[in-house]
């Protein structure tokens, strides 16, 4: 536990987030009206978002745009997040490789998340909105949005992934806390819920339906906007604040990162470590590698298909070109809720199709060892989810000291784990399983595309 | 949630703990061997602790005792922590009081335990120990220690309050996940606590009861040492690093505490934000008020009785001078885990004596009201014990507001509560009581101290 630690001042907080569109070469396929598979405006996505996160979400020509001051004063709150050496990890591993991470579990709600909660309520607040809904997986976006839903005066309504309900009650909790309106989804306060559940009545969830339900509300509700914590573009704008520090701290380390990891889902945490630095990938041709950690069970980048498709269950969004393995996927039951998610934002899926990013998938056990290894070696208990990244970074710390060779490697701490103790307890107890995705279970899924593409 | 954090340096990280009893203008009166009567030199001390620990437990003479340089790399994991002034707060109370409060909930465990687990560690290891025992409430101190055991490569025993060990089934966990044992007490595994269940084969459990299974471990165990999260005094020398940051950052505020507030269990939080605050009240006759927060159904402070007892329910330890409800008091279910002992530490039961300190008692419910307030005010969901400090906060920002004064007030935040969120559930569920101690159970328990004062 030997750490050092890499500090900003407040006054290196970011004053504008990077939009990486406006750089990439190859643009982000557009977003189609379901319908008529025209490209949407942004005035076509207000009936669902806050004005101002319906042009972010399209904007392509900008790479900076401004953090309005309210939302950096709470940025304040928390960030800048440490940068730190994981000299303990190292040691562990006995290996060549300097190993940073990024710590982002030190944000009040112990993640990344709020770094899109805030902004996100900020401008629904400041367009005069009264109520958000939206869906949450482990939770840790859930919370942040009650976070921020509470900052801003904001009624707030989540829909939470009813396996994640159960097997993380205190996220439900702290959300409670916060004051707002928990419901475990499927449920029968949505007619896609009601539909779900009529079919299958012991589902336990996912993100696509728990988003059908969300979008179900807002609609349904006067003066409310629906929110999303991942796959979107303007999400993975506001995360950017995490990698435009982890840029100035590296080098105050004074080292640059070889290889760049985040765990994925839809891409929220994963974006936000990475668009910074692949800025000088595709702008300079810097040499750098940039992985995305995912779930074995729930493989979209490695197995999926590149296609549009649903962001959701049900159908209600508009077709996104994503990496996906099916809008209609039903992911096993992995205690890293939030990523279990059939597809991959836009903007991630170009920049793999183009193939300026790499995906590796982890199995669940192979997570869990390397979580606990980190927790023994650096004194922080991480979530499952960021278990994924940290899985990989060891993967690569191991290959650079079998090379023999120093290799600077950087990975998101996006939370931490006090919350999914419950998971450690079965890990330790052996009572935790890998989950494989068969290829006729993949290919079932995929069939049921439409292709566009 | 307008908070404004003062931060300091690594630099600014203590280099020395402040020992108050040089100060002091009356000792605390010495410890006894309970046979003979006789106060205890630092060797008597030697076969339960490591030694250079017995030696700060005895010393009444040094002002500033050096803080080891591996001790303090391992503080820059996490401190210095905030000062945060509570701008939310004032606005929901509408309190012409200035709030502040020290954010100790930053560390990698959630707690302030750490800042003494680590030392102990330290001299444990420096001097060839390899394993180590203690006791644990709420579970902070045990996690705590587990991480600092892990740090220093020594074995941990912890034994956990029952009532605890099933209340906080996360904080258990967390323990495991840093590899220390973890053993409910009372347990069949010690005499002690074969006696009490005997006795009572439903009791779940008191930090006394707890106490004398660690020492009765620690004795019968080879090269193994027991470790105190509270009481002994050399637990509140290290926890004042809290407080002499706390005087830096308040100079940075341009303000001066004019009331102190920490929660009560054996004193080791409340012991850390006041003793350097204190020193100028002794040493130079500042005007300050000193407050320490307690539950009404573990009185200690407010209702209990001056006197010598001993620091275990089993009587295995030597006797201490202590603000005591006697021993064998067993205290009521409250989700205050870490305040429920019998007994205030000698350093601070002298300063009650000569009344440099005050002291409140607060009911449970209304400290989850205190929470609750805070959490949607300022972010942050506090431990239920810390809820004591800041009910006391809120009782003392109401009488400035009712005098129309503007008063400064300064209170520690110990710890998160994001590991306590079955407690939030019953709180909202209306599940939770007061509990009050009657006269007559409170006089029964007084009535078995031996009477030498």
């Amino acid at each position: 536990m030997s750490t050092k630690k890499f500090l900003l001042q407040e006054s290196d907080i970011p004053t504008a987030w990077y939009n990486i569109a406006a750089d990439m070469k190859n643009k982000p396929r557009p977003i189609l009206n379901p319908g008529t598979k025209e490209p949407l405006k942004p005035e076509d996505l207000y009936p669902l978002f806050a004005e101002e996160l319906a042009k972010q979400e399209l904007n392509q020509t900008d790479p900076w745009i401004e953090i309005p001051e309210e939302v950096r004063d709470l940025y304040k709150v928390w960030r800048p997040t440490p940068l730190v050496r994981a000299y303990g990890l190292e040691k562990a591993l006995d290996t060549p490789a300097h190993i940073y991470f990024k710590n982002e579990s030190v944000s009040p709600v112990g993640s990344h998340k709020l770094n899109s909660a805030l902004p996100q309520a900020y401008y629904c607040k400041k367009q005069g909105v009264t109520n958000i809904t939206t869906e949450t997986g482990a939770g840790q976006w859930g919370a942040a949005l009650s976070y921020a839903a509470k900052a801003f005066g904001l009624e707030l309504a989540v829909y939470m992934v009813k396996i994640s309900y159960h097997q993380k009650p205190y996220r439900r909790s702290i959300m409670q806390t916060f004051g707002a309106q928990v419901i475990a989804s499927p449920s029968m306060s949505t007619k896609s819920g009601r539909k779900v559940l009529t079919e299958n009545p012991t589902y336990q969830g996912s993100l696509g339906t728990a988003i059908s339900e969300a979008i179900e509300l807002a609609m349904g509700t006067p003066n409310c906007k629906y929110t999303l914590g991942s796959v979107l573009s303007h999400v993975m704008l506001h995360q950017t604040v995490i990698g435009l520090e982890a840029e100035k701290q590296m080098e105050m380390a004074g080292e640059y990162p070889e290889v760049i990891i985040g765990c994925f889902g839809g891409g929220s945490n994963f974006s936000g470590i990475s668009f910074p630095f692949l800025r000088h990938k595709i702008n300079e041709g810097k040499d750098i590698r940039v992985i995305a950690a995912e779930p074995a069970s729930c493989p979209k980048l490695t197995r999926g298909e590149f296609q549009y498709d649903f962001g959701d269950e049900a159908g209600y969004t508009p077709l996104l070109p994503m990496y996906t393995l099916g809008h209609s996927f039903a992911p096993a039951h992995i205690h890293a809720g939030g990523l279990r998610y059939h597809g991959a934002g836009s903007i991630v899926s170009q920049l793999r199709q183009d193939k300026l990013i790499e995906a590796v998938d982890v199995q669940q056990l192979e997570t869990f060892d390397a979580a606990t290894l980190f927790a023994q070696s650096e004194g922080i208990i991480p979530a499952p989810e960021s278990a994924h990244a940290i899985a990989v970074a060891i993967q690569e710390a191991k290959k650079a000291k079998e090379e023999g060779k120093q290799r600077t490697i950087l990975f998101n701490l996006s939370g931490h784990g006090l919350i999914d103790m419950a998971a450690y307890d079965q890990y330790f107890a052996g009572d935790l399983s890998n989950y494989d995705l068969s290829d006729e279970e993949l290919q079932k899924n995929l069939s049921t595309l439409e292709h566009i593409i």
